[in-house]
């Protein structure tokens, strides 16, 4: 069931197998370096979201820059990178199934392991498979700051941290405080009025937790779309971009505002054409196996006139403008995902290029981890 | 890279680790059973599309219901299924790539091959692969019956044809007249419209490749939506369907014509409840990587009062109604794919279950075979 390897190191990218995930090294590195840098002049910590990549390789090039760990979003995610030497591992995510935490907590003997609880029901469970298997487990209080997905209340967060901290094998680790939800919006105004409000849960949430007697520990949370807001508000300590290091076409659609870095997209799913019936249609192999369509379409880059306009299961339908350079059999595009997170998980091979070369093939480490 | 296994046969369905892609046999074998009974009435050939399932052992259960072999989208998808010994497979798609024209050249060695073409330069570039490999390919001249995707015009396939029938190594097999674009059409009508007016487009194919002096040979296609239409049409004489084994929420949305047979849902993720925070909202552990959304939203079966309302990487939002039975921590539901065929790509394992018991884990053969 394993993906071909679709090149090798030291091939030309013309050798590249389609389709096929590649990153272009040179955007990829930039990306790692302008982020790294900026919060650590922040003096925050980073901790990088894994959800995106999915590849060890790069969350030990994160981790090599400064990184105090990484993010995952499921248990099985979080193995994938711990039986890859990665030693510090927050799954941003609720897990209460015994045979998961059972998971976690043998893990929690190689590595630093943390998620979160918006529940005593969650927190029991936690404490309970710590205690089995002799571990520690770092819980932490997720608080609902606007997204209205999972998460206690703010003023509900220092009883759940206090039931944690009166537990076994786990302690109170901090609140995760993320708003998903703000990522995407639009205007850098409509971001920075949703971040203040989550700011403002944020304060509640750790008034709440001193009255419990608790210090607040960590407060983690941002992405891509939102962490100069985060850094700049006063109120977190540690920073959780994933997309960062790829983009994609959705975060493309971000108006900046000033002083944002202009992060490079550096992630691409190439194409062949395989079909050319007419001079204003070609069909190319990627189509709704090969990327994601939840975010839109995908954009095609640098071939000017020829637009992305309709996928199937194995096809990608191709509009070529009058006057556009005919498109030709054979010929390679490279497409910008829609949304980069579940179209690296379609995928088992990253293929890393730069100056036109296979620099190195990464594996996908927890491609498919939905456990 | 591979995916935990989810369950082990004997175990009852509540074991199963969450998420997990389930086939309820029953619902499953009725399918085939119905299909298989009916197309063998009509006295033509059934060649069950298994991009649906890409799993050897459906594909096993279709042939020994007296399908002649299967239809794959992809190459690499079509070896995966020589590999499990299927022996007659067409590719429904254009490949031409030398690559990929070698490695089904090979194949052809161990099974029966069939590509499409829809340009004299495929046609070549296959003829080529085949003459190295001291094989014949079979071609099947693709056909734009309505689509607007590949395929010649229906007056171009005489000389496309006969330009096959001239090449060495490959034969001139058929035409493989497909309307994906009809398939999903809601109403009867429209969908009896479209496959009249593909019948026409198929008339003047075949009286294209009867003026350049060959037998039509095989017309191919049709799909779960239409495939009654074909079948009744006069002018197909091999059918595709594909969907039909599982079922998804976008075809139940299609409003079935008298006569249609009911085929039943047998497709399901099952999640689990991780989060729920207030009465009115909840979240499962299935989102964006659990299950395609290119059609639409999952539906929670068998759940009255609860929706899925959105999804994020790794979240899927439920909202629960006033006066519907809470939804607890840990509950297990089971989801209806907005779409099969994507969702099935994104899981390792089909969980074959049984009067609430796992009479078999099949692996999915072909997942990720994008090449």
């Amino acid at each position: 069931m394993a993906q071909r390897l679709p090149a090798r190191p030291g091939d030309p990218v013309e050798a590249i197998e389609t389709p096929a995930l590649v990153v272009d090294l040179a955007a990829f590195e930039s990306n790692l370096d302008a982020m790294a840098t900026a919060v650590a002049a922040s003096g925050l910590r980073l901790r990088p979201h894994a959800k995106s990549h999915k590849c060890a390789a790069i969350a030990r090039a994160q981790v090599a820059r400064g990184a105090v760990g990484i993010c995952c979003q499921k248990t099985d995610e979080a193995l994938a990178f711990v039986d890859e030497g990665i030693g510090d591992v927050l799954v941003t995510n609720e897990v209460v199934a015994p045979a998961k935490l059972a998971r976690l907590a043998q893990a929690a003997r190689r590595a630093r392991i943390g998620l979160l609880v918006d529940s005593e029901h969650g927190a029991r469970a936690a404490s309970a498979a710590a205690s089995r298997a002799g571990v520690t487990l770092a819980l932490y209080v997720e608080v609902d700051v606007g997204a209205h997905r999972c998460g206690v209340a703010p003023d509900a967060a220092g009883a759940l941290a206090a039931g944690v901290a009166a537990l076994p094998a786990v302690r109170y680790a901090g609140l995760h405080c993320y708003h998903g939800a703000a990522q995407h919006l639009r205007a850098p105004a409509e971001r920075a009025a949703a971040i203040a409000s989550a700011s403002e849960a944020v304060r509640s949430a750790t008034a709440s937790v001193a009255s419990a007697g608790l210090d607040t520990a960590i407060v983690t949370g941002a992405g891509t779309g939102t962490w100069t807001l985060e850094r700049d508000a006063g109120v977190w300590n540690e920073l959780q971009p994933g997309s960062y290091v790829f983009m994609d076409a959705d975060y493309g659609r971000n108006v900046r505002a000033g002083g944002e870095i202009a992060f490079a997209q550096s992630l691409y799913v190439i194409a062949s054409v395989m079909s050319a019936p007419t001079p204003s249609r070609a069909v190319c192999d990627a189509g709704l196996k090969a990327l994601a369509f939840d975010s839109g379409l995908p954009q095609v880059h640098g071939r000017g006139g020829v637009v992305y306009a309709k996928a199937s299961d194995e096809h990608g339908v191709l509009e070529v403008a009058p006057g556009a350079a005919p498109v030709t059999l054979g010929e390679r595009l490279w497409l910008v995902p829609g949304h980069c997170d579940p179209t690296v998980n379609l995928y088992d091979w990253i293929v890393a290029v730069r100056d036109g070369r296979i620099e190195a093939v990464w594996p996908v480490d927890a491609r498919g981890a939905l456990g």
